[in-house]
């Protein structure tokens, strides 16, 4: 029996302008999916996720993948749910050349679903280092991210991008520029603060409103740029461990968000509430829409003020996590 | 005695922008200050303005604008609104060849002081055209907004900007750039709607914090432009009588604003409120920092919500006015 664990992650600067090949940087943050694996004797996957989505549900599959499990959660999120670890698990026993191996699983995440944290990521990188450990195998942290982006791509009908399995798989803080994934040495503390609206925009339609107004409109495609200026600069802020001029980036990075249409009321209510709260910049993280802010506040004041904002459903504390995939 | 009047106005696009060479677009809406001017035989300026500031102040000069009055409103606010006046009659008084006439004027507004709306530019042009009609000369449109001009550039100490005084004396939309002020022709129908959060922002600190992050980041001086990309689009729209294209442009305008670091809690709140009751686009106006938002809606939904907005102390729908100063 193995418990390995993976981190969430929040993109710190560059979301929706990563898509036109411009830089992104997303950090991995301390709050974790732990899967424990057990090699079983029928050749079948179990699955025990209690914890994983809003309701929970256990399923069982006897003796093979194509039974469908009779729960109580929308089908769509079974589907889905069920696709990472059907997808995590071929991974492992192809890795581990035991492609009829039997295994029961039990996750857990303290990661929101949905909120844009990189959850289903870090249940897929920590299921492959569970199952392939508990089947006598070692992969390296980019091994892991490979095989994890390849279920995500499966999973996600090839619109998977490589950030949040890298991120989960490596640690710390990491750039993205187009399918290039580098981690960034030397960035072991950010003092990042989440608030989650407990709902999620429609991540296509949103990236596809996004490619329509730079298509459309020549300004649209200019403020594409200027966010990959601000991603260089918050690059450079990193390099030097500056967190207020970082913040700083942060508030512009939102305010082009918000001209490329994919805030929200929610996002823009919980942004103003961390910086009125002395944050030194704050931002909605991921696809907007609805969803998650990411802002930097060393004391718990941001975190304080999230708790009491309307339309804020869960805040917490999530400093940088540097390690990723790891056995607990 | 003669009555005036003159709209106060909104700026649709560009505000911040247009200090560095971009355009901006104004238009005057269907709010008026209105002053009547009669002249008296003692040579000395009599004010009556009940209802123009909060708390309203009735002033009487006895002889010449030497003493000060003793009146219960906060000096600056009475030194502000006393050099609008006595500028106002000064200009006149020149303009009619007659230094030393007797005037008492009575003012009245429906438009928000301190809102960002154009208040003391209607009341200086209203005042300028009531006493040069008084005193038996009529000015062009165009000879009052350079008065008023002149005025506001001294109550101001150098930093007025054209826009409002002429705005007000044409009225209409009008296009500016740099010193250039131009009215848009065929623009006849706005259905603009104003929320005003009873506030306002500090405009020289506002216009001083663009500046230094114009000259700090490239991409500051980057967003600068597009604005200006964004105005050019906006006077296309306006010229093809495009609503949900102005609209959309609006919104745009307003993410870039929020990136330049002069939109606020407040102006965020009811700018959401604004496109979720189904408004075609809503942004900020004016220098920001708190204030008023512009918003474009046929319905009377964006008045009706920014009404129960949190933050919104006024809220008012605010037509496009085509005519500028006039005798009423």
């Amino acid at each position: 029996m193995v418990t390995a664990s993976a981190p969430g992650k929040v993109i710190l600067l560059g979301e929706h302008a990563v898509v036109y090949g411009e830089p992104a940087i997303a950090c991995a943050i301390e709050r974790r999916a732990r899967v424990t694996a057990e090699r079983t004797g029928d050749g079948g996957l179990t699955i025990h996720a209690d914890d994983l989505s809003l309701d929970g549900f256990t399923v069982e599959y006897e003796g093979g993948p194509d039974g469908r499990p009779d729960v109580d959660v929308p089908a769509a999120l079974l589907e889905a749910g069920m696709g990472y670890f059907e997808g995590a698990v071929a991974q492992a026993r192809e890795a581990a050349g035991a492609p009829a191996a039997g295994v029961e699983l039990t996750a857990e995440s303290s990661i929101p679903l949905g909120a844009g944290l990189g959850s289903s990521a870090a249940v897929t990188c920590a299921t492959i280092e569970a199952v392939t450990r508990e089947l006598g195998v070692e992969l390296d942290e980019r091994e892991v991210a490979d095989r994890a982006y390849r279920v995500e791509h499966d999973v996600q009908d090839g619109n998977a991008s490589r950030t949040d399995t890298f991120c989960s798989a490596v640690g710390g803080a990491v750039r993205i520029e187009g399918d290039d994934t580098e981690a960034l040495d030397g960035v072991s503390h950010l003092p990042l603060v989440v608030g989650y609206d407990g709902g999620a925009g429609d991540t296509g339609a949103l990236v596809a409103g996004v490619r329509s107004m730079r298509e459309q409109y020549d300004f649209a495609a200019d403020t594409v740029e200027t966010v990959g200026d601000v991603v260089r600069g918050g690059e450079a802020a990193l390099h030097e461990g500056d967190l207020d001029e970082l913040g700083r980036l942060m508030d512009f990075n939102h305010g082009l968000l918000s001209a490329l249409g994919v805030s929200a009321r929610t996002l823009d209510a919980m942004v103003w509430a961390a910086r009125d709260a002395g944050a030194l910049g704050a931002k909605l993280t991921g696809a907007g829409g609805g969803g998650s802010i990411v802002a930097l506040d060393e004391s718990d004041d941001t975190a304080t003020a999230l708790r009491y904002t309307q339309g804020c459903e869960q805040t917490f504390r999530a400093e940088l996590d540097t390690e990723g995939v790891r056995v607990e």
